[in-house]
């Protein structure tokens, strides 16, 4: 099953995981799909040293690295990285620190081991140019996405004359139009029900009025696809592929603590929740006692991004590095969409990759069956 | 295009057309669809009227009409109608009674012309029971349908010995199961981008897992339908056919006051919100000055059902009534999905009905020549 953009992209199957785990990456487009490495957080040396690894492991196949390159912060001008942390610094009141950690604290996460390592800026322009850069190097790295709006012209002329395709995500159609006017390839346009920043129109209306706005430019579907029947509707509303994300969470090549992996196990499509407590946007996750926490009346209330990503930072590396210790999974950070409700076998990538694909054909020759009948 | 559902009807196309308009129910019928007449609020007076028009106008064509058959309400025990209003009347606080009347009159709504018109009590048992009974007196209503909930085994039992099928709304996996274990015909699925009531879970979602949930029980697919590209997608999940509410509220056959008509006209699919403030439980519909002022901290908080909907029966009527006078569109009850943004035309619904089938089959044209591609 081809698209015009996976013939362009030279893949078997315009299917796309997005993942921040290198053995998903290589596993998928091993399997005929594309894997996308998500790089948000990553220091140029991890990513070094993720795509060497892919690189190595990967064969003929390509892939492509989603990153997240900043519009400028409102109110934030400043030259250097440095100045940029001690305005963000500034803006995050003391109730808001003490707040978080007395909610990490009272589940018993462990500290952070080295408290002189550094909190990063994952979200700098700085930060997302050198990421591009190291990218670019990688000649089977075919595509760049951006996770959070229009990226640069500068960026977007770069990854062109690097002969690659650049795209980015879009909840809202005016994001989409915006993406056309900069140049870009194509739109991810993600629903509400999908995991991480969504906007609130959900996928179903969403996406066939994006194919439509944007036309002829290729849309991929994101947010509510885990299976060959939501791709085949995915693929009805006239995308030229699917983006996956939350699928690829509890597959067995994964990287998660095991504490983790258990609360998307067990939740159900009604355990998720569009918060703004970790990033400061609002994005889709796990409902927990921190989610919770950051919504009552008597509690601070989230800042905008960048300060509250930047005061959950600690929160995050230590649910993330001791996710199975205590009551963590009560206040740590599980980003997923609705789908996570069909999500309760461990399987392979590859066996991941086969049954969507097998599903797709079944429900092709179902509908195709039902058009037959008067 | 045929599913055993719609064979067992005996109709040409399994598309269930939702409406509180006569005209509506008649066209789409005649078009080879189904028309189903939303009835909650009718006295049996006024749906008798409805129906003999409907009989008189849909020649040898079937239809179906929707009510809403609840649950007692919890701690509200009663006997009697009159008793209920009794108790309902007693657990309104004369706060909210003075707030939604300043919303109103802020907004230049008229009084409603005859101050002793009594507030119906839609949602009872005893209302529910004379519309149903008045229902299957119709040889052509082949259908009664619940847009709340479960109904009792009586009816469930004295709609099947009428020789017609009964199916109900489930926005939730555990309330579609508890239709199928109560030994209903089907269920109508609505994701929570629908207009009306719906749960959390958007159509992508739910729809897939309903179908295998309550399989082999047919499923209808509400929620996120306006097109024939969204028809393929919700017939490639499974279901037997799709159940279209807002669609029609701007058809040409449709009876609505201009003022109404413009604002759904008007609205993106970013227009609309979930919100309590007019029956008490969440219910889609436009955003507006009304649902804003109910979710404000300084401002009373909607009441449960039945309550908030007893509260706001006179907003309703003199709402609807006035849809054009002054600013009642900032405080008037407009349910709509999240399609309302793909609705911009007027259309008679018989070109809607030709429009979904021939969207429908060119989308399929298309999907299946993408898997013809290597």
């Amino acid at each position: 099953m081809q698209t015009d953009l996976s013939k362009q992209l030279g893949v078997e199957a315009p299917i796309f995981a997005f993942t921040h785990c290198r053995d998903v990456v290589v596993e998928v487009s091993r399997a005929g799909g594309i894997g996308v490495l998500g790089a948000v957080g990553f220091s140029v040396e991890q990513l070094r040293e993720e795509l060497d690894w892919i690189d190595a492991h990967i064969g003929d196949h390509i892939y492509g690295v989603d990153t997240a390159i900043p519009q400028k912060y409102e109110g934030m001008d400043s030259s250097t990285p440095e100045e940029l942390v001690a305005l963000i610094e500034s803006a995050i009141p003391q109730r808001h620190r003490e707040f978080a950690e007395g909610l990490l604290s009272n589940a018993g996460v462990p500290a952070w081991p080295d408290a002189n390592d550094p909190i990063s800026l994952s979200f700098s322009i700085q930060q997302a140019q050198a990421l591009v850069d190291e990218a670019l190097t990688r000649p089977k790295c075919r595509m760049i996405v951006n996770a959070l709006g229009t990226p640069p012209a500068e960026i977007i002329e770069q990854v062109h004359e690097a002969g690659r395709l650049i795209g980015a995500l879009a909840g809202r159609i005016k994001h989409g139009l915006a993406h056309k006017e900069a140049g870009l390839d194509f739109v991810v346009c993600q629903g509400s029900e999908g995991g991480g920043h969504a906007g609130e129109v959900t996928s179903m209306v969403l996406w066939p009025q994006m194919v439509d706005a944007v036309a002829p430019l290729p849309v991929l579907a994101a947010g509510g696809i885990a299976n060959g029947r939501q791709m085949l509707a995915a693929m009805s509303m006239g995308v030229q592929g699917v983006w996956m994300g939350s699928r690829w969470l509890i597959s067995t090549e994964a990287q998660a603590e095991p504490g983790q992996r258990e609360s998307y196990k067990a939740a159900t499509s009604e355990d998720t929740v569009r918060s703004r407590s970790f990033t400061g946007k609002t994005a889709r996750m796990l409902k927990n006692e921190w989610t919770e926490a950051w919504e009552r009346d008597d509690t601070p209330d989230p800042l905008p991004m960048p300060m509250q990503g930047y005061l959950t930072f600690d929160a995050l590396r230590r649910t993330h590095r001791y996710a199975s210790v205590g009551d963590c999974q009560k206040v740590a950070f599980n980003p997923v969409g609705q789908v996570v409700g069909q999500m309760n076998d461990e399987q392979s990538c590859r066996d991941i990759m086969f049954q969507l694909l097998t599903e797709y054909a079944d429900a092709l020759e179902q509908v195709n069956t039902l058009s037959l009948q008067e």
